[in-house]
């Protein structure tokens, strides 16, 4: 059976510039298990750049940033031993997040990301992450994300 | 006598995703000197959003990468008594970025980026930066920019 995206098994309208499948502006990117890692396989276009020929740094922390809390959600699910979605809604938002460029990431290939928890609190998850272009390591995030109330956003 | 913004003062087309005046998909940020801070005041597009009503977090990271990179070069022409812009040129990347997000960022006002020099070295200058939105501090972030010679980008 095809394994369904992160994003793809809440039953609500996502318009976040970094994930959301409403948002025909944003990068909408599909995270998915593989064992523990979660999978990410984005394809930049042309106008993502930062410096010629280079991916731009700021859509990498994006990139790594949605990734990173939707792999948190999933392994909070995944801990519960429910189905990503159910309810009641978990829900994370990042606290913090920090990107190491290693390297110019090129951008005629999709780009890889592979992520894993490395610490899961009641509150806080740290999710780990490293981008891959042409088999090539070019960044490597973390991001502390932090788990809300759902009424949170819903009250805004 | 109005100041010209950093991005402006080099004679080259920018395409950066995050700053680049010639990437119309871009969001093209300026950063101009107000004494030893470099300022940036943009104004998110509905479709920047992260959760609902608030600004994306990687667009935050975004801002925050090229504001600060931008900054470094200023210094960096600044600590030579130059123009900025003027040969040869002084180019930097970031080497890594760290963003603490303190509160949801709301989006219906313009947000002010207010970076400084933390540590200016030969080959890293540390920059550090607030993002403001509605008076209050929402983000915080640091960048490592890194100095590296033009010819490492002209012959990509």
């Amino acid at each position: 059976m095809e394994q369904r995206a992160f994003q793809d098994q809440f039953e609500w309208e996502n318009h976040c510039w970094g994930c959301g499948g409403c948002n025909e502006h944003g990068l909408q990117i599909k995270s998915y298990w593989s064992g523990d890692e979660a999978i990410c396989t984005w394809q930049p276009k042309r106008y993502h750049a930062g410096p010629p020929g280079a991916l731009n740094g700021g859509i990498i922390a994006t990139i790594i940033d949605c990734h990173c809390a939707w792999t948190a959600m999933a392994a909070a699910y995944r801990a519960e031993g429910r189905e990503i979605g159910t309810e009641p809604r978990l829900w994370f938002v990042s606290g913090s997040l920090q990107v190491t460029y290693l390297r110019p990431t090129p951008m005629t290939e999709p780009v890889v990301l592979r992520a894993r928890v490395n610490e899961q609190g009641e509150k806080k998850t740290i999710v780990i992450c490293s981008l891959f272009a042409e088999g090539e390591e070019c960044a490597r995030g973390q991001v502390v994300a932090v788990r809300v109330p759902e009424s949170r956003y819903e009250s805004r």
